[in-house]
């Protein structure tokens, strides 16, 4: 009898209240029943997100949303400013590539943040960046972004600021408006606590002005259409939602609602650290910063003579619990555990104690409990 | 005390099995364990569609996989022939505008079928056509067009053939490799019984040859970059897909084998036809075809003198039926019975019923048990 854990950065595990709200008959996406259930969900979305603006939702993974960023911001040809530091930053690149524009690639290394100042400089070198693309929460190294300093120098440049919070919203705190992120993308499968299959796109008053005079060609993600079925007297999108993944997300951001801001963000900051310190207490290194900005991911270097397919095999094989291993460049370097969404103490000191138990059977010398001893101290300090 | 029936050509009814296999723990997508799921999704949706072809799996609605086809087969001012009878052929030919296309657009009458004949004239007349575009199942109208006669004229010609069968797939029969239709769309969240967010494109190897040499910009929906994840040895998608909903499909699937093509496409005809016919008995005047194609949509006109909201609004309020009402130019001309996928006699017979008892209470003359009455006699004399 093995019992599941899944400790992946995406997707993630769902409240047994979140998949019954998926299991109920679907409501018709055309009626008032449907748009009541939807504003409610675009009203909760704003809360989260902490802005006033418009957040339009599409049916599609996260990508989409991020795709649909470039193509109704931007024209053939437009110079953009990209910030990378991980597999998702990446994204970003090949995104401008495939639209054909001309962009500028800063590239930190794997593992550590963006520096805001390198951005500064750029922004300083050209005036005619008309986006600045950066990732808020690498999913594929626990690195997450100063988002508040990076918004603070994006405002006073003619271009828009647009943030791929896939992995953060909702546990990697994001204030939208206060920060002055444009645009903001989410999608369902991670702090969310929804299965996957949304994605979402907050856009600003400056990112609207600049979408009005897009030319690149869009449809399917054309936000002006999906705006327009906002603003509906009853709220829609322009073509069939996901309605069972909508009915969750109502579930699941009721659940946010009832834990309040505060609190979601302080359980998700202390769960970050509580797996970091208990990381390090087990003699293994941290691959993603160290730094209290870390709440989705943890990253940690495959210790060596370790092989880390075997190491994930045997945990989530033998013990249940599943984490992510590394993506490109440091694959098998690295494996991940997610903590955004539906965690807390309890998930954290089962994921450790399987990576105990596992990296004990594969021969690295770590006492039994050092890492779940050292999480509880954090955990009685911090409070759950 | 309502039961309620959703009479809509999509999102339709989903059995309770689709409905809790959707409601499982998440299942993460890189893994063995979910590549059996997805397989085995795949292996059952080419049995449905009657077709050796890769079939492509997008996490979105229908539309985004009709978008697909356009901006992965074609370049910049290619030429293609679009034949449309309804708001779903106009999809076509908007997006075909929205990537540059140039595009001969031949409409037919909304409630008729398009004229192959009309597309054989057009292919002689120009020998540029790269592709042809046509809806198989028009959901606004009811109409069925005849792809197997579309599919014979088509194949002579350098131009792939390029069907919506968003409503078709699994009740209208559609024989993809028999019929030689290129690019077959479809959706989740019709006859296929899963809640809406996936979307399909098969694509026969004339449709790879031409994808090979497209140049419109794609990311999210790049045919390229799924087959090659497809092709792995553990099947995959390039991004996230919506994980609970391959779920529910592999479920649906399971019951679309049970029941096996043939019953399946006898079920729908039948439907379709005790629909038609009860719908006369009761006096009222048919808008979609009166052939047998028609089994995934009845549409109906409105009599005179009897508001179709009020109509709707009744049958779903007071006896918990939900029609839909007409699209673009025909709305409040015609209401429309959906009846593709997870319906039989009794789902038949319940709407039948409710629209005597509202059509009675709003004025208009019919006998109670006029259309049900019909029905029955359809059921029997054809089997259920």
């Amino acid at each position: 009898m093995i019992k599941k854990y899944l400790m992946t950065p995406g997707p993630t595990q769902i409240p047994p209240e979140v998949l019954l709200a998926g299991a109920q008959p679907i409501v018709h996406h055309r009626t008032a029943a449907y748009s009541a259930i939807f504003s409610r969900v675009l009203e909760n979305l704003k809360h989260v997100y902490q802005t006033e603006n418009d957040v339009l939702c599409f049916t599609s993974s996260g990508t989409g949303a991020m795709e649909s960023a470039v193509v109704n911001l931007l024209s053939p040809g437009d110079e953009v400013l990209i910030a990378s530091c991980g597999k998702f930053g990446e994204r970003w690149r090949d995104l401008a590539g495939v639209y054909g524009l001309v962009h500028d690639y800063l590239e930190f290394e794997w593992g550590r943040p963006v520096e805001p100042e390198d951005i500064e400089k750029a922004l300083r070198s050209s005036a005619n960046y008309k986006a600045v693309f950066v990732t808020h929460s690498e999913t594929s190294t626990g690195a997450v972004n100063d988002m508040q300093a990076i918004g603070a120098i994006v405002e006073d440049s003619d271009a828009v600021l647009v943030a791929d919070s896939i992995s953060g919203m909702g546990s990697a705190e994001l204030k939208t408006d206060a920060w002055q992120v444009d645009v903001v993308v989410a999608g369902s499968q991670k702090a969310l606590m929804t299965p996957p299959g949304l994605a979402f796109a907050s856009v600003s008053d400056k990112a609207w002005a600049m979408a009005e005079r897009s030319k690149l060609p869009k449809y399917y993600f054309d936000w002006r259409k999906a705006r327009k079925a906002l603003a509906a007297a009853d709220p829609q999108t322009p073509y069939t939602p996901a309605v069972s993944l909508i009915a969750g997300l109502d579930a699941a951001l009721a659940l946010i609602r009832e834990e309040g801001l505060e609190k979601l963000f302080h359980r998700h900051r202390v769960m970050g650290r509580a797996c970091r310190e208990a990381v390090k207490a087990m003699g293994l290194e941290l691959f993603s910063p160290d730094d209290d900005r870390s709440s989705s991911v943890t990253a940690v270097r495959v210790p060596e003579k370790i092989d880390d397919k075997q190491l994930r095999r045997l945990t989530r094989d033998k013990y249940g619990v599943q984490l992510a291993g590394g993506q490109g460049p440091i694959s098998g370097k690295i494996f991940r555990v997610g903590h955004c969404g539906y965690y807390n103490y309890s998930d954290i000191v089962v994921a450790l104690s399987a990576m105990e138990l596992a990296l004990r059977e594969l021969g690295f010398q770590v006492d039994p409990g050092a890492g779940t001893a050292r999480a509880e101290q954090i955990f009685g300090e911090e409070g759950i």
